[in-house]
């Protein structure tokens, strides 16, 4: 669009609008008012859709808008091509036959766990151009900006025939994607499980009908993953001699209140402490009060322990539907009793409202970046970079941020605790300390500007593995940093540079510390200090209100 | 709330639930349906609040839900105290007589310019406590994690009997302060300026009715001010030459391509000068593409000359109504037409989706910390920091990041422009550049735990004054960054330490940037190379669209 006033023609301002009444116009009886036939939808997408459009679609952690992104790989390429996909997360198959079948060329992303490697082969067949590899809450900041959607296609449990959606526990990632589609005249699609004739038929409204064009009854409710439920069974003792010394070392030392975990067997294990080896501690109420965070089932015996205040959540997840709605002082529930999730905001409480996040990676290199990018695989990291860094931008000051101030001056700032908890071996005798990410070899084949660094080294404040800790943000220099990680790495190549004669003054000035300076007896560490050793322990915490998914289930 | 399992009284999980459900029975037939009446307001208010409660209050920007806080503020000390008010701005007058008449006695907030001296004061009186004073996003957030209030009072421009509100282009904050409360069974209360029937009444739904517990006409319509409208009579050539000179040495150099710009007359000027000094540069369509900022009437020569494809905005500004509503290719419209605004995603956005922030400040120190704090005024920073920092979870790369790379170290990060633009000298003869930041003083004198920065030194990466630009980001050392800036910083105490003698050897180094290495010529810096010259000739650029507010109007 050419809106110079030298022009010859006068320049046009609602081109946008324009084009999306045409399109609306185009559509003619195929919707019924605002209802697309479940039958139709490959019709209407090759005529609300053009080639060459950006078209966000909420594939994210968990929900997918799964009967969209396989209708859209049904439509004829030779009318509907070029598409630039913005997608949170990659996850399914016919996310990547849009690209295989040419509907589809360019792709900015989050996440792509299963569909990683796949990724990579569309790359070297020339078949896909990666925008970006984001994380979450930087693509939707994007979608105002730069990448602002044609379409989006999102999905919902419940629509009224007006539009109301209600997407409940699921509401995820839904409202910035069509914010920016329905206030920039995009064309909003939402897939849904259910049909109803008006919002009193509705449990609540989550996006109201007016930024909605169209809704379609999906042929099967959409596709959703229990993506944060780890199994007790699964934590070894390494992991509870890990849990022990994070809660002493770092939860106890720092005074952490507010937090956030990642979804490894590491925290689930420290979840799973808090009512026993915390409660001995003291601790109850002075640690661990405000979460943002998935509703992990193993985080159940600690909130039924009174540990927990508040959890705000990212998304919902499978079985914990009736728990979240008989616990609202806990989390946070609409009128009709379902959790409200809110990526969006629960990453911005994650970055500028928390103590600490702690994570796990599968490489970190000597410096203590860290990735888990590995050779052929493009990944993305979802939320982790958000949350696993210091935002510099905050403001306020709590007991943990400002005990990471290391001089008086009054100028200095605290910090967020961002700790990285890995074994020294991954699973397969994979050294996770290396000379080099495998990061970096990945962006050179594949062209990338950047290496997809997860957390960057100088981020990272504390180093937590089977060996010690490793208080970083005590580093007086890009050496001692240094020194302080091989003093933790084990016996990985990394680990190997550390002069074990120079362990004791390490201890002593406090750089690193060993289970025995945290008072952590290895002997105490088994499984049975764990608050609940399976997913039947989870639901008997419940109450039997927890209802794990099929897969989860041994009895 | 005791929920141990250890505890002999049951544990109580749904206690906010239970403590909504007894306020909203203690009200009675008081409200009709949701509807309160507009003269039995602060009686409702004394029964709906409980002492001890935190209450977020829209006070933003520009938007101000004055007909709540004046009720709040006559409501019986006796019945209601000890409130914990947070308030993304303080602006008026009876949101201090809280404290003064006892009702309140915590304050968490983000911006507070006419307020900021009686801020000071009531803190020395010991009427008022002060949480933090916060970026607004991270305000925003900590609504999620620790400040998760009991009741919210929010203002729009109409609601229907339902609740559903249309706030328009003032949707502003909000959407997360209504979400926080709504789905934690706090009470919500809308103060609206028109009530009717039903949703077919409204020209769109921003907030989605089962989210709001009651609304209220309020005896006048809401207040707001047009905080970001800047004559263009006010600008001088000063502003002229350092607006080249960003144009030139930054804008052009690192091909900056989204951007948020701050409400001073230095950014107006550049705003003003991209149809002309930039045109004749020829960086239309190179520059300056995607905003995040009010809808600032100085853009709109620049609009209208086609330099700008989008503009997402945090608030709305009063007058801007129409033209907005005629140019939605640029501005992000409802279907109604009307501006949506959203303070949280344009924050968001601006923090990770933009290339550059450039913004003024009252002081800077030898190492480039700044703050608007000045003695005896706690006034806070709105958003300056939130933008004003290189946010470390981007991970996206534009020309104008991977520009600011200093070495071809694979594990290099880019970096977000961050400028402080400013002259050397304030009005009245005082110096910008300072030994020390009132700040310190101002932290030491209120017991705060850290000193009111607005941006750090090691955020900022261009200093542009009068004199000349320093690269920081270029710097080596921190004591080479003190002499980039010494080296712009003119005749002050901190510019009399830079020695003339390095000049040149730091201009061949690009350390820094004369007018002349940039190619601005002094003598060209002129009120003439403004597009528009007086807000008369805006409203001319606008076609008639642009609707000043009457003190702008000299005619």
């Amino acid at each position: 669009m050419d809106t110079t006033q030298a022009s010859s023609q006068a320049p046009v301002w609602n081109g946008r609008r324009n084009e999306k009444k045409r399109r609306l116009e185009a559509l003619g009886k195929l919707a019924n008012g605002r209802v697309i036939p479940t039958n139709r939808i490959v019709e209407a997408l090759e005529i609300l859709i053009a080639p060459g459009d950006r078209v966000v679609l909420e594939g994210n952690n968990q929900k997918q808008a799964d009967f969209l992104s396989r209708a859209l790989a049904r439509v004829n390429p030779g009318k509907l091509h070029d598409l630039h996909m913005i997608m949170p997360s990659v996850g399914r198959p016919e996310h990547l036959d849009l690209f295989e079948r040419g509907i589809a060329r360019k792709l900015d992303f989050s996440f792509s766990g299963p569909q990683s490697l796949r990724i990579s082969q569309l790359l070297e067949d020339d078949l896909l151009e990666i925008g970006a590899i984001h994380t979450y809450i930087e693509l939707y900041a994007r979608l105002f900006v730069d990448l602002i959607p044609n379409v989006a296609l999102v999905a919902a449990y419940k629509a009224d025939r007006h539009g109301n959606l209600y997407t409940g526990p699921s509401t995820e990632d839904t409202p910035p994607i069509v914010e920016a589609a329905a206030f920039k005249d995009g064309i909003v699609i939402a897939q849904v499980n259910e049909l109803v004739e008006d919002e009193s038929e509705l449990p609540r409204v989550d996006i109201p009908g007016s930024w909605v064009d169209f809704v379609v009854v999906a042929d099967q409710p959409f596709f959703i993953e229990p993506l944060f439920t780890r199994d007790p069974r699964l934590i070894k003792p390494v992991h509870v001699l890990m849990a022990m010394m994070a809660i002493r070392g770092i939860y106890e030392r720092h005074q952490v209140q507010s937090l956030n975990h990642g979804l490894g067997f590491n925290t689930a294990a420290i979840e799973l402490l808090l009512p026993t080896y915390g409660e001995k501690l003291g601790l109850k109420g002075k640690i661990c009060k405000h979460w943002t965070l998935n509703p992990h089932p193993t985080l159940i015996p600690a909130i039924e322990s009174g540990w927990v205040e508040s959890v705000h959540c990212f998304g919902g997840e499978l079985g914990m539907e009736e728990y979240i709605r008989a616990r609202p002082d806990v989390f946070f529930t609409g009128a009709d009793g379902s959790l409200r999730s809110n990526r969006a905001y629960c990453q911005m409480a994650g970055q500028y409202a928390v103590d600490m996040f702690i994570g796990s990676t599968l490489q970190m290199d000597a410096d203590g970046h860290s990735s888990t990018v590995t050779r052929g695989r493009i990944a993305g990291f979802g939320g982790a970079p958000n949350m696993g860094h210091d935002p510099r931008g905050r403001r306020h000051a709590t007991p943990a941020w400002l005990d990471l101030l290391q001089t008086d001056n009054p100028l200095e700032r605290g910090k967020k605790l961002v700790v990285q908890m890995v074994e020294t071996y991954q699973p397969g005798d994979k050294p996770t300390f290396v000379e080099s990410l495998d990061a970096i070899d990945v962006a050179k084949a594949a062209s990338m500007p950047l290496a997809p660094v997860m957390v960057y080294g100088d981020d990272v404040t504390h180093v937590l593995t089977e060996e010690g800790i490793a208080y970083l943000y005590k580093a007086r220099s890009l050496e001692e940093r240094r020194e302080m990680i091989a003093a933790v790495a084990g016996v990985t190549p990394i680990g190997m540079r550390h002069d074990p004669k120079k362990t004791s003054e390490m201890r002593r000035q406090g750089l690193i510390a060993l289970p025995e300076d945290l008072g952590v007896d290895r002997a105490e560490a088994t499984r049975s200090q764990l608050a609940a050793k399976s997913i039947a322990e989870l639901v008997e915490w419940s109450d039997g209100l927890y209802n794990p998914p099929a897969r989860f289930r041994s009895w």
